[in-house]
């Protein structure tokens, strides 16, 4: 509810349209919606290119067949850069979605490790799906017919009680999708609390898996590096190692798609899916494997890599988060102010993000469309809208985010004035 | 049966028996087992490390997200090779294994384009194998628990007047695995009226496929193309061209695994495919095809690097098929001289392949393990032996081959003998 008087209401109604009448005739034509690198950060791996393959430098030769779980350069890096060992990790091509979706689709189709019988052969299967969130997993689970059951984010990460309630509870419910560090959208990183409780869940079914997409491990815009207590080693101590796939990549590293993308599992599961993956494929791209390793070389010249993304992102996210503080200090929205990742989530009040998206794109500026951080697209507050900060230059994103405040402001004090 | 008498077959296995053991005197290791290139073939490709991506190069920069079907150069550049269309072709990454599986993997799963349900819910479902064939083909339809129904090849291609007869009369078939180029492993290519038979099959299922493993589109070692009738043109004039799948790659142009692999198929399959595609990956690795794309441009400049291949492979064919004309000549073996390809499939008398590779296995000479080449990994009449003369040197597939016609020699007069 907004704390002003109905004249206050009045005034900021009139101000807020004269302002976007005034946006509209700008013609405007950004675009909020994409979370994708700028062309700036994609400079910052161009040296990528140099690197030459020759087979001197491996013990096999990496230009031929073999080696499905990935090369042990590339493995190594990666264990190092997520607290596992090598022989923990399969890496395989550029796009984790790729292996999240055959993760899923090898348990429909043949189950998991320590599972009866596939997911698809048990009738009706759900997935908890912490909200908002991020619509590719949905997208993946609602293909397979998989119901998707909301769970409220909080900002120690997904509401651990109901979690644990329905998991403990319902044999029926195979999976979580969980974005643990800088979520997509609200970026927020998991408390250790929330980690724990995750590792030490007690399903009732013996086929479910945490499906964490750690899509943001090194992510960080502001220089310092949240802690994300690590999940396989939780998992480990409470005895449950196989209950967690752990997803990473280098799309936003080096390159969307042309990067390596790897699955985190404990060794039990990755022998039962390298089985499975040695009929569904031939391997991995070595060669794109070892010009990465040989870019990097240590997990610290990633972060270092890393900070250089960060200084290109901050003023963007500072572009959009200065307007946002204003925007929530007045009343007119919630919205966790992110430490890294990829995207600002915002919380009109409800009822008004459908509205609030259409007064932002008939005056020219493009957002994800309301609704799309929730499952089946159905925001059931109608109050979340996801912003994208990486693609457009900071003077397009001060004027986008200029436009979004007052179409919030618009549709929120209209909605209270019963207007 | 042997044409020689009794007295003949002794001194045949005399001679054959004493040349074996002084084979094994000279402790062998050697392999014939590996369809792989020679380092002197990837070499061949090195000049792809020097090429250099620049986002001016393309009207979008392919550093980044986007194009789930891959770019249209490299599209363009299939088309041409493959005498389709370029929106008739999906571009991914390196494996076409990874492109048939998950073909087959969608099919079970949702279906096929015109299909009425998924194959995976009609109950006990078949394919039809051509054989000998591809192993990583049958471990595929194997997985899936899919039926598989030995159809004999014969020089022409797959017995036609069964897979009509099969294909017309019984729904549960629905699809049949094929390489029409260079056979794996016969090397036989299908003839014209084989492959307008194909096309022109009216199934008895209305969600029936073709898998068409165009592995060697390009692939010929004598120095002349054997001629392949265009499919996909064909079941367009049959009113069919939903019905085939066609599926190439780089895979033994370039580099095995880090090339790039496509399929081609009418639209409306690719619309069917792309729709589920979309939800199961990003995109492909879009540096890698523009660096493929660069490097050849022309549809022409593959042939003229596929010529480098065959000068490379030519003596290395010849070093196994001298040998085995001698061993055909000698009424020991039947099999057919490929023009091109990566295998030399060999029949010896029935009942005998499996102590033909235990022999050779035991003088030092590994070949790929009798029944391989069928369904189940099992060879109805225990008579194929798969020869892979790619990888070793011709110094070595000598001495390989020779331990091979040896151990032919002995099973076979052994078997002549009652022995």
């Amino acid at each position: 509810m907004l704390n002003y008087t109905t004249d206050e209401l009045k005034a900021i109604l009139n101000q807020a349209e004269a302002e976007y009448a005034s946006y509209v005739k700008q013609e405007l034509k950004l675009d909020m919606s994409r979370g994708k690198p700028s062309s700036a950060q994609l400079d910052l791996s161009n040296d990528l290119f140099d690197i030459k393959y020759d087979k001197t430098k491996s013990k096999v030769d990496y230009r031929n067949y073999g080696i499905l779980e990935g090369i042990p350069e590339i493995r190594g890096l990666f264990a190092d850069l997520l607290g596992v060992t090598a022989d923990e990790i399969i890496a395989l091509d550029g796009t984790s979605l790729a292996i999240m979706y055959g993760s899923v689709q090898r348990a429909m189709q043949f189950g998991v490790y320590g599972g009866s019988k596939p997911w698809g052969e048990q009738g009706k299967i759900k997935f908890l799906c912490p909200v908002p969130g991020y619509d590719r997993h949905f997208a993946i689970t609602e293909k397979f017919g998989i119901e998707m059951i909301n769970v409220p984010m909080t900002m120690y990460g997904p509401d651990m009680d109901m979690v644990e309630k329905l998991v403990s509870t319902d044999a029926s419910i195979k999976g979580i999708w969980c974005v643990p560090k800088y979520s997509n959208p609200d970026g927020i990183t998991y408390s250790p609390q929330t980690v724990k409780r995750f590792a030490s869940l007690r399903p009732a079914a013996d086929d479910f898996r945490i499906f964490w997409d750690n899509a943001y491990f090194a992510h960080e815009v502001y220089g310092y590096n949240d802690e994300l207590v690590n999940i396989l080693q939780e998992c480990k101590k409470a005895g449950n190692e196989d209950m967690v796939y752990m997803f990473a990549s280098t799309s936003k590293i080096t390159f969307p798609g042309a990067g390596v993308s790897c699955v985190v599992m404990s060794k039990n599961n990755v022998a039962f899916n390298k089985k499975i993956m040695g009929i569904e494929m031939i391997g991995p791209n070595k060669l794109n494997q070892w010009r990465h390793y040989e870019y990097f070389k240590t997990a610290d010249n990633v972060y270092k890599h890393m900070a250089k993304h960060a200084e290109i992102l901050k003023p963007k996210f500072d572009a959009v988060t200065n307007t946002l503080d204003e925007l929530k200090a007045q009343g007119f929205i919630s919205y966790n102010k992110p430490r890294g990742g990829y995207f600002v989530s915002v919380f009109t009040p409800k009822g008004t993000a459908k509205e609030v998206i259409r007064l932002c794109n008939e005056a020219g500026v493009v957002f994800t469309p309301a609704g799309s951080t929730y499952p089946y697209k159905n925001d059931p507050d109608d109050s979340n809208i996801r912003l994208a900060p990486s693609l457009p230059p900071v003077d397009e994103l001060e004027k986008a985010i200029a436009v979004f405040a007052v179409a919030v402001k618009i549709a929120a004090v209209k909605q209270a004035l019963g207007m």
